[in-house]
């Protein structure tokens, strides 16, 4: 689960540093830090690559800027998703340099001081009102240090919108498609690039819509190859990931 | 409700070959054809310009059988959808120069002396496995009288295959579009053509297809403009209003 | 996709007025004009014969007003649906003849010196409660160049109210039909027509309603032959398809 | 819970001829016979008027048979529904006088003496298709003691089929109307009658029909008044219910 | 459909009274009166024996005054269901003598001189939370003319509290039981009655209630026998078939 | 149904202290006291070792602080769950010494001299947004008197945070497990511990979470042993379970 | 997660009977046996206090014959639910003292030489078809070693068929009910007992039962307390929660 | 969508080798060959870099055959999934060196002479019911050139059988997770390792699992980051995918 750290411990234990129960008890446990109310886990930036990111939807204002003031005390890239103009009052009060984007809700810290970004993540959105989830794909991928590219408004009912963009669509590492309504996009773009497909089924829509369930059903049986799907409206989960592929290590030789 | 029948009885009654019982029961009844286990509904042909259609998957082979034939005695015409095999057998038996289609699984009776179709209903399927669907709806709008062209497997998935039929797409009165797993096609071919477009989702897929949910969703959310839709499956149903659509009387002047 | 186009840049580049870029990316691109948070399909007027309509719901009024804008550049007539007061007040504050309707929250922008209109759709509602979409289906039609007709309030409880109007039955060339509740309405009027029907299931309702989807489901179920449907409330796309089908040309001969 | 067994049993304690346990017991306990697998509920008879009927569908032919067997010991009239051909042979060869309905697949057992039957229950059912449920309605109410009358094949797509029939429609007490596919037939019924009207949704249909769902949400949302619902292809509780309503005792005055 | 009527139109006819297309005109059409956003159904009266009742929900309050006037122009008792506050104030001030429940949000008009009520209707409530819909059957009841009793908050949880009332059960000639959450009380009431039981699901509840599914599934799936079923929170409905029932003319001999 | 009960009526009645209608009245009811819009189940406490738990969540202020008036004045400890602010406000205006929780939503009354708990009833808690249903459950069985511990933030995300508890899990007689989103903590915890685990679902979540449903189907299916399920967001649920099990006597040798 | 364990290993290694990567590699890993087509958790009994069990039905019986061969050299207990007869077979052959039981479809291994069972496990039953779930519940909780009794058969229809029982509901220490349809029993049971219940709903109904989703519903949502609930049909589940309950160590002083 | 392409038929045109209409003609399609019941997209190989795959769940074996062929004629590799055993005894006798893997249903030719595999990609399974999905996914990223390796059996019930991986999970490019039941495994997966996660849920389950909807939203919800999902039970597109993430190019420097 760590073997370094295993090891650490039980050459300190040989030598005599630390006593049996000591090992025992740091065998055991591992880093996180204890507000009562949240448990932050530190170590996940070692395990995944990138901080912990705060769903602030559930969460009070005083709960959401207490976690961003410790998770800012550690890492120099923080990101809160679905925050209210409340809480980014709040948390901007207490950290001025970070950044409220109010179409998204999301709150970004960046203190990084290379603004370089690395690969090419391009995010496409069906329409004008899918915007907020797509802002939030683009901003989480860019805090994750991938190039984003972007086409919007390109739904299927103006299908040449899509088809005059062939030159963004090939040099795609990775491919965010972000479409409501019917959710047919995804289908569409899959079947253009060879590249891997992230799609988002967002909550744009109404009657048999049923909140996005449509567009998830339409993403999850795309007779398209190449297509793995998130939840409704989840634009971070989505850049997240597209970021994780964008950035893979150079095939080992 | 038939206001010319209404005045015929009128007519007959103060004349006095009806009296007043007979006035009042013709006044409230309209012909149908008691079989105990069906009643016939011979008025359908005047009221909607077809013969009722047996719809033969929860009958029995007599049943069917049955109907098929009171219905072979008043008009030239007769089609049943879903029939077994067992059932077209007998229906066969009973009347000779009946067809069976086992792809879609039609009955047909056409004693029509004059072989003419007008019109041009274009009909378009995703995928070879929506097939029986696409046959439903083929044959039922050339028995209604419609001329039928087609274009097969043309999914979104490897949509050239679609975009090189721009002549087709463009001479059709009506489009019928049958796909099953995310439904998609429909979207994109209302953004193609001005031609009024009636969607089938098929039950075709797995998983979360949920039996054709989830085409049936994504055509009723589709962005596109000019489409409605019909059950899933319903082939019958879309050839049907599509043959109706295509043979609109010119309009008046 | 619009041979005429490819015809003359192929002329032109023959000619040597478009050099090979030039022709390369004007092959590849059709208009549409980008306002960053859109990109406006001016072709879909070619296309479909009418203008992209603008779906207000879940946009800003800036951007409604915005896409409006760019579209009463280019057109007589501009439709917007489901737009809030909020939004009607800042469309109309940028282009004084747009008129609002707030019952089915359309504005409509209609500057057709000629008035005429063709055809006859019929649009028929079952109860006081599903007014509003049946009015965003009737302006659609009407603005489409449809003569409209109503029959309003003719719920299948008291079944008399629709059977009086067979006239108005018999003239329709399309016949839209709007029920929430059971949705049976559209299966009554299917079966004394034999216009093509369009059914609109609307979220009036409660309990077992589940926002429409019982009228939904007994609309796809129908028993009566010459129905489709559109999305629940969507009296919109119910009055596009009734439009496109009532103005088809006549038949070739 | 049945005061006079209470007193009566207080009376014998108190004449001794009931000691403490006993008493004490027999205030407790209410009669069933118990065959292990089964507790044959006798007191059913007396609370409700009818004895308890067997739901073989999930019971092995022999346990039907055995229940069968107890309850045609104290009963002159027993019902089992949804018996299988196995199940019903195994019970017709140890009850001679039962009698096996395929097309209902109800085992009827009927030694009155007394063939007369009281009211008039009324049986509708929209097509061919839906007999068997219908069957099994008619059925129950007919052993329950009431006079059924029936309408079959009079589905809404051709309403004169119903609106024929209005001498049956006003002499029913109670109505029962079965329908599958858009279960629209109970609205139109129930506007039409001002007898309480039971409505039976049925599975027949297809696609998104969903096993009868469809038709159940439209009688539970229909706009006519005087409509209660069972549950889907429930042929038997609708015959029950509307046989209890049917044999109301007359107004005390 | 009314044999009276057309018999007197055919006199009138045949006397010269009526002129033919008089006589065409009359024939097809039933009285109703148009209000252009409601035709009144003033022959419900005589078809159903009770007026129109009038669905505020989806309503302006101007469309329910104006309804409501002119149904109390022709009927002593009118009802409307689900009025908000404002709409009751428009209400009342147009027709002082209406009057309004704010827990069941019903308005009720009742001019009758005779205050006698026959028979005997029971509402039984599970709980203290699904009193606004009891109150809205028993309303429904009382005006329809029945005698209405009542057992409050006797959910299964405290089952005694039921089993205590034996003799209020005994009495009743049909039972309405309204509950919510599980929505087992109704089966427990169809096991100890022999009167036919109506049984309404409210949306109280949460979490896996999903507004009132689970107690409208238990309901319907209900394993006692004579339980019929109402839409989620539709008291009126229960009200107005209990009251249907109870008043049935007694058995003709 | 209290044996000890019907014997001392029996004994009574022997003796003459009651008569006949006294020990038939006495045997058929238990204690309840009538409130009209509430019938208080004060023998509840005897059957469950727990007085009537308050729902306070579709009750009026009024009813909330009648039935918790009542209550308190039979009981040291009472309980509402789901009040809002203003009826705590009314409850705490009538009886002082009540508490309010804020994030809990819960009105605890607790008069108990003896403060010592028994057993350990471990609650985990999967993240800081689920911690409203946690206090809930841990509120609930506090004070029906088990000793609690608590788990929060301790999501499968970061998985290191619940191993590094074995000491708390190994010692836990009942767990409860709250979470939202996938569900998932239920299933690792049920494959750690021998204690029995209650597992409660939460609403917290968006887009398929489906108000909660996705963590209420995940719970059901877990392939771990030893789990059973309450309601979405039913921490009351829970607690109260929890407690029942800690509290089991001693086994009898 | 094994305190002791990783003492040992820990004293080994630090005593040099384990060099560094074998302490290592203990200390990362778990006894567990690899089949290939499955690993056999052999550790599970330590953790539960009860071997793995056998969820047989989507394994080949050569898999299951596999597994259980390995379970059986360890373990003097071992389970398999849902195996078919061809499983069973198969079972058997390989291990002659392993028996099957049809009805609930376990197979079961028992080499216990001291056949007592502790405590008191109440099993109670709604109807004559929940008999095989209810086998399995009892069966899961003899084996592991409760004293289990019964109730067979007391639907909610006859309630007095449980009420009768007094007896043993207040003899048990932990009460499992199993009912289909509405699944009304366990509110019931709920109310009348202080021990926990786990509720079982079963797929027992049809139609808008939805394979048991009614009864599940309602056991979720039920108005008494002391209730939990497993997954549909899941007999085994509630009968290992019931055993886990039933054993539970006594209270420490 | 091909600029060279384009460019050749430019050149072409311009050079005189190609007239006027054959430019057109050649610049609106693409190639594909018509078999009537398919359209095989021979160009999908170039898109996507892998030809297209074959569902012959829903195809004849003679449908499947001649696809199979086709494909065979102008590609090394060619997959069928969900093939019947009559549909593999079909396509092997056409094309002998076709392989056919029972469990998976899938017919793989791989003509390839280098054998070589690049990349990591990581298949976990939850238990050995979930292995024909896994095997699908698993001979998917194969054929496409991943090299895969495998962890199964290992469930969230056990969770040491994963945590004792470590190796193998640190290693992975891509993990593929393939789960039923409740779905967890993902997420506790997801927490563990940077590599992107592809999540499959499997039907595998019963009650409440619905077919595999439990596993899907279970998966939906993920707290975890990193995770995107196919549908249930489709390894094929989870190994698709897999195996597009594992091969992407080196990062451009």
């Amino acid at each position: 689960m760590d073997p370094e750290r295993i090891r650490t411990i039980l050459e300190r234990y040989k030598a005599g540093s630390l006593n049996q129960p000591q090992a025992l008890d740091s065998l055991s446990s591992l880093p996180f830090e204890d507000l009562e109310y949240a448990r932050i886990d530190h170590h996940r930036a070692l395990r995944k690559g990138f901080p912990e990111v705060i769903f602030a939807e559930n969460k009070t204002p005083e709960q959401t800027t207490g976690i961003f003031e410790r998770l800012a005390a550690s890492s120099d890239r923080v990101l809160a998703t679905r925050a209210s103009a409340v809480t980014a009052e709040s948390v901007c009060a207490s950290i001025p340099d970070v950044r409220y984007h109010p179409l998204s809700r999301c709150l970004v810290l960046d203190r990084r001081s290379n603004e370089s970004r690395i690969g090419n993540v391009l995010v496409i959105c069906a329409g004008t009102s899918d915007l907020p989830v797509t802002e939030e794909a683009a901003l989480t991928a860019d805090l994750m240090g991938a190039g984003v590219h972007r086409i919007n408004d390109a739904g299927v009912a103006g299908i040449h919108r899509l088809l005059s963009e062939t030159e963004k669509l090939g040099k795609a590492r990775v491919v965010v498609v972000v479409a409501g309504m019917e959710g047919a996009l995804p289908s569409v773009v899959g079947g253009l690039v060879a590249a891997p497909v992230i799609a988002v089924p967002t909550s744009v829509g109404y009657g048999a819509s049923f909140g996005g369930l449509a567009a998830l059903l339409a993403m999850l049986n795309s007779c398209a190859s190449g297509i793995s799907v998130v939840n409704i409206d989840n634009g971070f989960g989505a850049g997240y990931q597209a970021a994780l592929i964008n950035r893979l290590p150079d095939m080992p030789r």
